[in-house]
Order: C-alpha cells, then sequence, then structure tokens
C-alpha cells in the first residue's frame, strides 16, 4: 500500500478497514467487489429478461451466464474476471462504473451474444438494481444479526428478571427497575428495527426504464406487448421486488432503507451507550465478557464493542440524512450528482448497521452482570431511590413540607437512616416499613414487561449460531 | 430588545414566521401554544384515565376537564389559562416546562382534584404524549396536503398525458417522454411519502411509564391489577396508539415519524426542484400560476412556491439526523440531553412538512404548461432527442461507425438535417424515416405509467377544497 | 389554535421557547421582532449611505433616520411601528419579507424621502446584510458569555490544580490527573472557540450587490467614480466589515460564521457531557450550583445546566451542516432555495449558542466539587490507577510476566493489596513503594498545564458581571 | 463478497473507489496504506523526539528509523512491511490499530531498541498524530489543486471580463452581468476557502500526552525538565506544529480542519453547480472540455466532471457534522466511541477534498464559453433585462403605472419591441435609447470587481502543472 508492501497496481485501495474497525470481518457483502459482482449479475439479468420474455434466444443467455459467472437467482456473479481497481480507473471519466464495465463484458461474452449485453438498458437500470441487490443481501445479513441479538437478549431479559438495579434519569438515580426491563426495553428497540428492516428488504425492487425512463428502448426491442413484463423478468432474476415503475427520480428504495438502516444502528447504538455507561469504573454493573486492552494500562478492561458500536451510532444518522439531501435534489430524469452522492453513503450505511448489529450480537452474547454491584449501587441514596413511593403514600399523611423535610433529613444523613425517620413517624404506625422501603417491591410492571417483549421476541429466540447458516457466505 | 411595536408581553416570542415564509399560515398546529394546549390535554387524560379504570371518582375528572378546557378525545385543550411565554420562562431551571405547568394548573383545579392532577405521572409522560398528540393532528395535516397534490397531479398528468417532451438526464437532453409521466413519478413518490406517513401516525403512542418506566406509581395508586390499564386508557382519551411499553429510551415513535415526515418532504422538495428548473428563462415549459415579484426588478417572475418549498427539503434532512443522533444517545431511564434535543427538531420537522405539503398541492393545482416551449426544447438537439432508438434500429444496420459519424454530422448540422442524412441511407431504404425520428413515437410505455399511477391515486382525486374540510381548525 | 391565553393578534407566535428552554431569556438579540429591526437599519443604512457619497440630501437621511427609528451605527432601529407578525405574513407570496417591507416603510417617510428607500438596492442585499448585523451583535454576546466563562473555569482550575483525580479513557480509570487539569482543557477548548468566534464577528460584511451582484444600479444612481464607495459606506452605518465584493452567492459569511458557532456550542457541550458524567449517582465529583428538581423524585438534584446545553450540543452540528448544503448549492446570481434555507438556520444556531454559552458560564460559575468523592473513587481501582507507572518502573527490574501476574493479583485482590504485592519484590527494595503508588506523584506535567492554560486566560479573568454591561441591550 | 478476481488475501479491501469516482487517482495520500504509513512515523517520531531531548541515545532512533522506513521529516514510513489488511483485522479487539501495531514494530526493530517503541505513549498519541500527519499531506494537495483553480479561474476571468450575459435569480433573468464577473466570483470563494485551508493546515498540531493527558509517562522516563520538550521534538520530526497541550478531549485541530475541507468543497460545489445548470441544452453557455459520455446515448456530452464535484459537494456537509457531534461528545480523558467516529470521517472528507478539487482545476481549465449562446440568451426577455434600469431612468419620468404598463407590453410583445415602446414616450425624447438599453452598458462594477479578484489571485496564477511538482508524490 503505498509502503512498498502495497504495490504499484491496485492503488486505489482506498479502504481497507483500518480506521472502521466496527465492520471489519462483517463487510463482505459490500465490498466494491461484492458491487461488481452484483453489477455483472444485473446484466446478466437483463439478457435472462430478454430470454425470459421470448425476445432473445435463450441460448444467449445462457451463453452470457457462463461467460460471466452468473450463480443462481439473487447471488452476484462471480468469476467475470473484471478488476474492480481496474473498472474504477475507467469509471471516472464518464462518471459512473457500468459505462467501462459494459464494453469489459462484452468482450467477454461470445460474439453473438454481443448485442445482448446491456441492450436498451441504462446505466442507472444497472447501477440502482446491484445497489439494490447488494443491500438486499446485507440487509439480510443485518437482520439475521438483529435476531441475534433479540435471543441473547431475550434470554438476558429473562435470567435479570428479578435483579433490582436502579433507574436513572438524567444522569442520577430515580426509582427502581430491574436490570431485566432494561434488557427487554433494548430488545423490543432492535425487534421493531429488525422488524422494519425485513419489511424494508422485501420491498427493494430493482430498476429497469430506460434511458429516460419511459422503457422506450424496451418497446423497440421486444414490442409494446413484451416490454411490460421485462423489469418483472428482470427482477426476478435478481431476487428482488418488481418496480411499481422507473424510479430514477423517485428514491424512496434508498431512503426507505437508509432510514432503516440508521434505526437499526439505533437500537444497537442505545445498547452500547447504556453498556459503556454501567461498566464505568465507578458503576461497575456489567461486563463485556471480552473487554478491550490499552497499549498504555496493563489493568484496563474497556468496553470495546460498545466502543466500536457507538462509532458506528454516531455516524449513521448523517449519512441517512444525505441520502435525503440527494433524494430531495433529484432534478430531471437524472440527477446531477445527487444519485451520484448515494452510492457511496448507502454502501458505508450497510457497512456500519452490518459491524454495529454483528458486535451488538456478540456483546449482548458475553454481558455479564455483578449483582453485588448492582444491589450496592441501589443503596447509594442512603434509601430515596423509593422516594417517589414516600411520596405518594407518606404525602397525603403528613403533608407536602414535612415529607419534604424528612427526605432531606434522609438525604443528609443526619437524623438516622430512612427508616428510622419513617418509623418514628405517628401517622406511619400502620405501615410495614420494610416492605414500603424495599426497592424490589416498587419495580411496578417491570417483571410482565419483561415477559411480554421476551414473548413478542420468541419467534426468534434461537442462538447465534444457529442464525449463521442462513447467510449467503456460509452457503457452501 | 424586541422593537416598540413587539410588546414587552412577549418578550421571547422568538419566531413569528419571518424567518421561515414556507410555514406562515401553515403551522397553527405546532405553535408553542398548541403544545400547551397539548400538554394540559396530556394532564387532563391521565385524571380521565384514573376515572376510567375506576381509581378516581368520574367527578374528578369532571371537574379537572371542566377547569382546564378539555374539548374532547384527540383534541388539545383550551381556554385554560396558561400562558405559554411566562411558562417557558418558568420550565429553565428544572429544563422542561411540565414541571412548572403542574403547579400552575393544580391551582386552576378544584381542591379536591388537585392530588389527582399530574398523580404518578413524570414529566417524560406528559411531554411524550403531547408531543404526540400535536404531531398526530399536524402530521394529518401533512397527509391531507399530500393528498391534495396527489389529486391535483392526477388531474395534472392526465391533461398532458400526451405532452411530449425532452427528458434530461446529467442536465442535457437525452430521450423523449411526457410532461405527464413526469407528473405522474411526482405523484407516485407523493402517493408512496402519504402512506408511509399515515402509516407512521397510525402507531404514534401515548406514553405512561412513570419515573422510571416500571409504572410502579401507578400500580402503588390504582394497584397491580388496574394499572396495565392505565396507559390504553391514557392514550384513548389523547386519540394515540396505547403504547406497547413505555418507551422513554426507545425512540422510534420520534425517530419514525421524522423519518416519514423527512420523506414528505423529499417528494415536494423533487416536484419544486423540477418545477424551478423548467421555469427557467431559457426552458420556459412550466410556470407557477402566481408567480413572485422582485423588490428591484418589476419584469421577473419566480417560481416563489418552489423557492420556498426547495428552502424546506435542504432544511429537512439534517433535522431527522438530529432525531436519529438523540435516539442513539438516549441512556439510562432518561437521557439527559438526547431527549430534550428532540422537542424542538420534531417540531421544526412538521412545521416544514405542513409547509412544503400546503405549497405544494397549490403550487401543482396552479401549474401551466407552456406547451410551446416544450415542443421547441424538443427540437433543440436537431432531432437527436431519439438517437437511441436510432443506435437500437440502424446501429444493426449500417454498424457502429458510420451510426457515430451520422449522429456527428447530424449535431454539427454541417451534412443537412437529421432527416436527410438518414434518407440517405441505402439501409434505411424500408424504413419510414419520419415515424422513426417523431420523438412522440418514441415514447415507450409513458402513456401507461400514467395510467397505472393516476389509477393509483384514484381514491384521492378530491379537489383540495374538499380536504381542508378535515382539518381539526375549521370544523365549527 | 392557540389557547385563549395566547390572543389572535400574534396567529403565528410559532416559537416563545417552550421547546427550548436553553435559550430562554437568552435571545432577545435574534428574535422575529431584532430581526425586524435590523431589516430596518439595513434600509435606514443604504439611505445614509447615498447621504455619506454626497448623492442624495443629507436632510432625506435625516427625515429617514427620525422616521424609522435609527438609533446610531451598529443598532437595529426601533419605533418604526411595523409590526412583524403581520410582515410575516405578507412575505410568503414574494418569498422574503423585503419586499413588503419596502412598501410599509416607503409610507412611513417623508414623500421626498420615499424615492430613497430601498434605492437600488435587491432583497438580499437588505436581508443578508440584517442577518450579519443580528449575527454580530448576537455573537458578541456569546463570545462574551465564553468568555465569563473562561475566566470563572480559570478560578476553578486554579482552585483545583493540586485536587488529585481519577482520568478516564474509554469510560476506565486509566491513571490520575487532576481537577484543574481537566478544567484547564476544557478553558483552553472555550478560549479557542471563543477567539475563533471573535475572529469571524470582525470579518462579517455587509452586503451590497444590487439585483445581479454588479452594483449596476449604484452605478446608475451614483455614477461610476461614487458607487464603488457605497458598500463601504453602508457596512459603516451599520458596524460591519465593507465586503470586498458582493457575496450573493459564496456564502462564506454564514458558513464561517456557521462554524464558529457550532464550535462554539461544541466546548460547552464538552464540559456539560463531563459533569454529566462526573455528577452521576454513583461517580459524585460534581454537583451543579444549582440542580434542577423533578416532577416526580423529590429527592434528585439533577444537573440541568449541563442537559440543557448538551441539548443544544447535539443540535448544532446539523444546522451547520445545513448552512454548508446551502452554500455549496449557491447556484445563479441568487439561488433559489438554498439562500432561503440560511435564514432560520442562522438564526437558531446563533440562539443555541446564546443558550449554550450563558448556560456554561453559570454551571461553571457554581460547580462545585465533593473533593471526598474524588479521592473515593481514586482508589477504587485498589490501586492500580498507577499501573502504567508500574510498568514503567518495573517492568525493566521484573519483565512483563511477572508484572502482569502482579497486576492481575492486586485486582483480584487475592494476594493482599498492591503495596504488599510491591514491597514483596526483592528488585524494588530500593523503591520509595509509597512514593511509586501514590497517584498524586504521578501526575506529570498537570499544574503546569493548568498554569499555562490560566495564564492564556488572564486577560478575561474578570467576572460574569462584569462582561455584562459590555452587552448592547445593557448601555443605557 | 470478494469475485474470483478478487483474491483472499485482501478480503476487506472495501473500497477500491467504484463507487466514489471523484476521488479515484486523487487519494493516494489518505488511503488506509497511507494512514499505516503515518502511524508507523509517529511511532519512530517518538523516538527521535527520546533521542532529540537526550533520553534515548541517538543510535536507538537511528536503529528504529532504519527498520521501520523513516523517510524523512513530515514524511509517511514505507518499507516497513507491516500488512495494512492484517493489521485491520487484529485492530477489532482493542478497538483501534495502535494495538497490535507496535507488538508488529517492536519484532521489526533490534532488540536493544525494542523498549523504546511507544515509549510512554498512548494509542490516542499515535493515531491523532497520525491522522494529522495524513491529514497535512492530503489537505496540502487539496490547497495545490486550490490555487490552480485559481490561476485558471483567473485567466478565464480575464478572457471573459467583457462578455456580457444574463445574471439570474431564483432562476430568472435578473439583469446583465459577465462571464468574468461569474468567474470572479467562483474565484473570490476558492481563494478564500483554500486561504483558510492553508491556515488550518499551519495550525495541525501532533498529540502527545500519555495516557490520560498529563504526560505523567513521559516524566518518569525523561524527567520533569526534559518531558516539557518532548511533544515539540516530536511534532518537529512529523512536521506538525506542536501542541500547546494535550488535546484528546478537545477536538479543534480535527473540526477546524474539517470545517476548512467542507468549505474547500463548497467552493467548487458552487462552480459545479453553475457549470451543470449553465450547460443545459436549453442555456448551453458553457460546455466542459471534455464530457462524458452515455451509456446508451451517443449524442450526450455530460458535464461530467460537475457531476462528481457535486457528488462530493452533497456529502461533505453531513461528514463535517459528524465530526462536531463527535467534538461536542468527547467525554472523560478519552471518549468511548465518539473519537473513534472521527477517523473515518476525517479521512473520507479529505478524500472528498482531494477529489473535488482536482476535478475543480481540470474543469475549469478545460471550460469553454459559447458566446453565440450568451448573446443569444441575453435577448430571451426582449430586452427587459435592463427593465431595473429603466425604472431607475423612467419612473422618475413617467412614474410608476405607465412604467408597468410598458413594461407589460415589451414583455407580452404585443405593442412593438421595447425599443419602439421606449422612443415612442415623450419624456424620453432626450435619452440615447440604443444606449439605455444596452446590456453592456448596464454591468455596473463588473469589470472592476473582476480585475480586483484577478490581482487578489495574483500570487497564485500558475499553471496547474506547476502547482504539481509541490506534491510529495511527485518527488523523487
Amino acid at each position: 500500500m503505498p509502503s512498498d508492501a502495497f504495490p504499484d497496481e491496485s492503488p486505489s485501495a482506498l479502504d481497507v478497514g483500518l480506521l472502521a474497525p466496527v465492520a471489519v470481518g462483517h463487510d463482505a457483502e459490500v465490498t466494491d467487489a461484492a458491487v461488481l459482482d452484483a453489477l455483472v449479475a444485473a446484466e446478466v439479468a437483463l439478457v435472462r429478461a430478454y430470454a425470459d420474455v421470448g425476445t432473445a434466444p435463450r441460448a444467449v443467455a445462457d451463453a452470457v451466464e457462463s461467460a460471466l459467472g452468473w450463480r443462481g437467482v439473487g447471488e452476484p456473479c462471480r468469476g467475470h474476471g473484471v478488476d474492480p481497481v481496474a473498472l474504477a480507473g475507467t469509471s471516472v471519466s464518464g462518471g459512473n462504473p457500468v459505462i467501462p464495465l459494459v464494453a469489459t463484458l462484452k468482450e467477454r461474452v461470445p460474439a453473438e451474444a454481443r448485442a445482448w449485453v446491456h441492450r436498451g438498458a441504462t446505466s442507472q437500470d444497472i447501477l440502482d438494481s446491484a445497489l439494490m441487490l447488494m443491500a438486499f443481501r446485507a440487509a439480510r445479513a443485518v437482520v439475521a444479526d438483529l435476531r441475534a441479538t433479540e435471543a441473547a437478549l431475550a434470554a438476558f431479559a429473562e435470567e435479570h428478571r428479578g435483579t433490582v438495579a436502579a433507574a436513572r434519569t438524567l444522569t442520577q438515580h430515580a426509582v427502581p427497575t430491574t436490570v431485566g426491563l432494561r434488557a427487554a426495553t433494548w430488545l423490543r428497540a432492535v425487534h421493531r428495527s429488525a422488524d422494519r428492516l425485513e419489511a424494508a428488504i422485501d420491498r427493494l425492487p430493482a430498476q429497469l426504464g430506460g434511458a429516460g425512463g419511459t422503457l422506450a428502448s424496451f418497446v423497440e426491442i421486444a414490442g409494446p406487448d413484451v416490454a411490460p413484463r421485462m423489469p418483472e423478468r428482470f427482477a426476478a432474476s435478481l431476487g428482488l421486488a418488481a418496480p411499481e415503475a422507473p424510479w430514477h427520480t423517485t428514491r424512496w428504495p434508498v431512503t426507505e432503507l437508509g432510514d432503516a438502516l440508521v434505526a437499526a444502528i439505533d437500537a444497537p447504538g442505545v445498547i452500547a451507550a447504556d453498556v459503556a455507561t454501567l461498566s464505568r469504573t465507578e458503576i461497575g454493573e456489567l461486563a463485556e465478557g471480552l473487554g478491550g486492552g490499552s497499549s498504555a494500562m496493563p489493568q484496563k478492561q474497556n468496553p470495546a464493542g460498545a466502543v466500536l458500536i457507538r462509532s458506528a451510532a454516531l455516524r449513521a444518522p448523517q449519512l441517512g440524512a444525505t441520502l435525503h439531501v440527494a433524494a430531495a435534489g433529484a432534478v430531471d430524469e437524472r440527477p446531477d450528482g445527487a444519485w451520484h452522492a448515494e452510492w457511496p453513503t448507502l454502501r458505508e450505511l450497510l457497512r456500519l448497521a452490518l459491524g454495529a448489529t454483528a458486535h451488538a450480537a456478540r456483546l449482548v452474547e458475553g454481558l455479564s452482570v455483578d449483582r453485588d454491584a448492582v444491589a450496592r449501587n441501589l443503596t447509594l441514596t442512603r434509601g430515596l431511590i423509593v422516594a417517589e413511593r414516600l411520596s405518594l403514600v407518606l404525602g397525603p399523611r403528613i403533608g407536602r413540607d414535612r415529607l419534604a423535610a424528612l427526605i432531606a433529613a434522609a438525604r443528609g444523613g443526619d437524623g438516622g437512616d430512612l427508616a428510622t425517620l419513617v418509623r418514628a413517624l405517628p401517622e406511619a404506625a400502620d405501615l410495614d416499613v420494610d416492605a414500603l422501603l424495599d426497592p424490589a417491591k416498587y419495580t411496578g410492571l417491570a417483571a410482565r414487561l419483561v415477559d411480554d417483549a421476551v414473548a413478542g421476541a420468541g419467534d426468534v429466540a434461537r442462538p447465534h449460531a444457529g442464525a449463521q447458516p442462513a447467510r449467503p457466505e456460509d452457503t457452501p
């Protein structure tokens, strides 16, 4: 890489993950090589569509499939022999990689098939469809990791269904809650974001509109009766939804996916923020199973997974915004820059989602609770973690002012502990003070909320390992 | 500092719309006064919920309703007499307006009802629920304007179903399309964004979790059997969805709505970008019915509606991003700033959506087409607007190089016009050259795509005026 | 809309601060009324410029000044009698408030002066100049609050120059530092952001280019020799820098100011993030002098100032981005929406900066340190806060593996405390183990870094109260 | 997912430029390999600093330099033999690449030097310093391209100093201007952004604070008298500014650079937006020397350079925002994710700036003007491009109403052309109507503004080729 170790022939390997460790090892579906494979698949799918509708001979499609490494419906091509680095270099003058790719692919197919390559299509048809194919596959992996996270959260929430802990608002101890409820809340957010992303995936359409979105070229080539069937056949080969209409300038497929991806990173982001907070040295309630080391301080165990997830969660919203800026500026029948701004932005969002959710699954699977720390922290306010309850129970009995005085006294610790102060009240004579002050008896519907959340996640409650086989890269 | 004309009693009327003309006249549902009315409604709804579940006497709820201006399910209160400016002033020390509001409201209800005001609730329950109520009403108005825009677009697309025009890609004439197809494409985007926003509205939940999201206070007050019913009853009075669980720190109700609002602004944004472009002095294909004047140039007719819409479309994406930044940072059981960052951001998004969609409906309703300009522009490339077709038809006959030469000759204009050049080809002897070169005969599926889009929008094809009565402010 | 309590005469008072408590009480310089006052001042300044260069009679300028409430160089007008709410309403059709304002102002000046109002100017000249005037005044107040924050930080840093505390990296205790150094680091950031904002303020230019940025109208009116002097005279009356050239489409005055404002919010943002963290119940090292209460939990003292500042810091970056999106899209000689998107965005940034810095000054002035908590926390790692030092000192003596074992033992607490473990090492026989393990003796250059920072802030080390009189609103 | 053509040994080459053609060929300074080279340089610089202050033997520094490919002050190392792909893989567990890098580098230096590698430093010292080194070099190349753009703009502006053209506001013809003034305005913006970026570059500091920002480790190693000199010596070897103090959590070096980079992209962004607009088929005033082709439409010449630049300009603002979000969230003595979010974001900004400015220089150098189109467009409003002038000259003579009628008549074309209409006015008898209506005589100070701008850019008026040699990659 510039250094001697990175040879001249790949001068543009800009990003191998060094500055984005969150995604390293999880981004295989969204590399430039994967983009290229998807572009080739889109070109093959077009020829297949012509064969499907009876316009091109099936033998032509077969020859193209064979020459360009077709591997089946919904699969990127492989073995086509096109070099992504070289293609990137030749993409500059026209502003997109499809123009030089078409020339290259035509050389690689038999002469009789040449005319069918890219026939009637425009660059945007191929590039948009390829990005949707890539997005489909990557987002499916994101969903798998969200489901794995859900499963791990469900188990964790159940395990800590009764672990009473301090709830914190505006950084301060507020009232009791349970570790389980906190996890159940994370679970609901992850579950919802997975559902939303799944719905977005199902809608991802292929793009086939021709130069101006009228499909005129396809009418010219295949005739007016057959041309309307082309988009559906094209989409079918890519495993994508058939487009309702060309969407060259109505970019909801990109923004809806982008929004769902940002949300799919928000959810792990909250887990990470809480884990980072609750594993602070002073709090110590949570610990990642495998913390990160330090180059200078041998004693440290950093919440490294949470840190990586947070690095993604801080970046994602602005990437999502760029997709909307581009969408709102989609002038004419193909915009002059707004479209181009989408490509790397959508890819980076997919990459962050892949990384953030993979780390979330692992983090939750390895998350440990220090029950002693949880219990110890619960006592830090000298019993006042149940002040709200006192307010509800004693307020009507002793009035607001005396209650405030009692709480102030307990807070300062001068007048004895809270139990003593309460027991000293004549008006509290009939109360079970121990029960009244027991945080475990003031957790409201926490257990029920845990149970509901876990039940809602039930159908996904399978181990992470089980989720993996479904991923494309693991198929033989 | 306000000028003398802006009286002292509202020292903090920061924004009366002077710098955001896009929303002036359309923002009544989202003013601070409307926020206050919704806050009061949330407090009343809480007392009503206690009465509904049998914990509070119905007479208490009646008294509170009467004292605080309750106007019915899903309606903000009015006539409560609380001053939003004064309340803003007292909101600073605690960081939110609910704390001082509760004190004020308690003074305004009968003594026997006082204890029931805000009972068991936390500020976030009230503020989140009020914002959802405001959002519900405002977003409903946005949907109405999107539907009105759809209706206007459907009529416009049908009218111009056969008006052949130049499609432009990367700013250059590409192939023919129709004015109708362009409008149909706008229509699809508006339709989709309206559907999406409607779906988001339906999901907007009330918030009721108590201080730590456990509902412990409600269990204390109403008992463990009855407390679980409180959120549903609370939501019912506000006309909102019952929350599945407290969402103090899982902010999908805010981000999903925010994303849908940004998309609802993107769609008019594209219309505005196209209208601004196509009404350029040199292009002149479109004109707003009522252009804006100039302070210096008496001859100008500016596309003022498009400009206003674009001012919103450029701002919305970053507001949406802020909601996600806040959502991903929702630590603890109530975040220390992220929650607070949502309030004005969500409101501003609603405001922009109200303004952008209202102007979109009007813009489309008044949009006029200069058919002469459209036709004239279509000829600007000396017939080469159908070069793609020539490439498809003549390419196989005369080969790539001769085709390129022919196009270059036609482009330069040296060798005569395109028709002459084509007719001179022996290989074109059997072709109907006039038909081949007629842009109107190379519009592919444009008409069909128009018909489909218009049919899809059918159920909303009602005039703008008709949509208005549905808005709350117009009800008697 | 608005409740009955919010009278009809201000139907568009969208924002009185209810949802942005951070700025309430600090935003007088940036209200719409203040914008209007600045717009009027810009119109008066134009007539004054004509008089200054000898084109208009001085009496005309005097009459206009008198009629429109001129108050002096760099001052917004007052008493002009224009209603901002009404003006907002009439601004919609033309898309900006200057067009209707000119008509109104002409009615308010003597007949003989009428022709001189807005003469030769374009809306953008007036609006840009007015926003710069507003920005100048508001940003100056921001700088004053930053300087007050600096002064408070300098005092705080000196006071806690020797208060040894845990430094935390990635949420974990790392090595010792001092409370003073942390404050000195805050101080440096605030100081730098104040310097940067001051520099940006000094550069804020008036705008005077005429309709197309050529100043042709001024050449027509004042002649080619005199016209070039107009911008400088115009700027002089507004107390702004003379523009090098019209900047209708080169928006650096807006983006450079915007960037500086975001940075001026970042700096308090870091203070707020640290204060919120360090005032967590479990950490308890810092407390705001005046914490915020809770509507439900009587015992709580929230870090309300930090929360408000953070609400601003989370919003500002995206507002800054919008200014750049607008700047990069400044097509033609006046952009069709990008310009309009700037106005409310810049104002909101100013507002957030005013609020965030005012709260920062107060927060720091009232910030208290719980030295016991600081000292207690320092011991939480059982002495391992100095593990890095052990590594440096003992590493060469006992080797890496034995060191790791020693640290693991100390961490677990099994083999006795750290001092005992170190003393048991033969290789440590010559070491002063108490000194070696004393966190106070491993704070490096902390004291020196404090002194440098405080010295650098020296010229501003004046109390907050002293900074106030410099503000315009306080002048008699 | 890597195709067969993309070999296994670089499984994580996520980005080779395929989706970001704007930067292909211009990003050598900011690849991950370049980052790695800079990281190694930072480690070498640390050892050199120890030697400089006399703590380490010079021979140790020499040995380290030799082993790790040191190439001189301000130069990244090369030939160190570390593989960036492998390093990315080992960076995940600790969350940053420095931890595994240190282990690798220690193996590559002689045994006696091993202890000096990374001694006393923390990961952030090395990573921040390396990013600053990379940024310094990349930003210098950006400045060179901005200067080349300036030079080309100066020549272009001079050439078209007298080419009268329509100025457009809100998309409509407004008044005359000149092609030269438009270019001069671009020039001013580019010039300013270059100056700002240069100033930011000069300030870029190295980072050296040790684990907690106290430099305690350096005091331990080098003693209290010598340690304070370490940061300056460290910075000197990297060619960076000496840090005033550790900036682990005060991220102005990143945000100030980021802001300047966004501004350096805004300026070309405006040029690109104007070029794209003015090269529209209907306008045709400008053309890129080398337009881009189309995959479907052989006749098209797209403004490909403008499109690429715009793709960058639409993305940059949000990247800049992310840097501020990270800066404002820099808690503790090293933040838990905010720091990590900066790395890829800053790199991408540098990359976009490199690409956008390189394309801007080329675009301007090849930009051609169609003077016929410019002149033809100027007539499109039937002479009313000078309506403002008529208003100024005739208004006082014939009154507002008659003037409006005259303009309306000219606009409609019914009453004859504008000249005829004016000549028919008795009040215009003494006027030179030809001169009055000549757009070339109503360009105000355009020529003067061109001259000033060109003079201001004078010192950079050197050809692009000349700027190149200054770039590091071109040195032998």
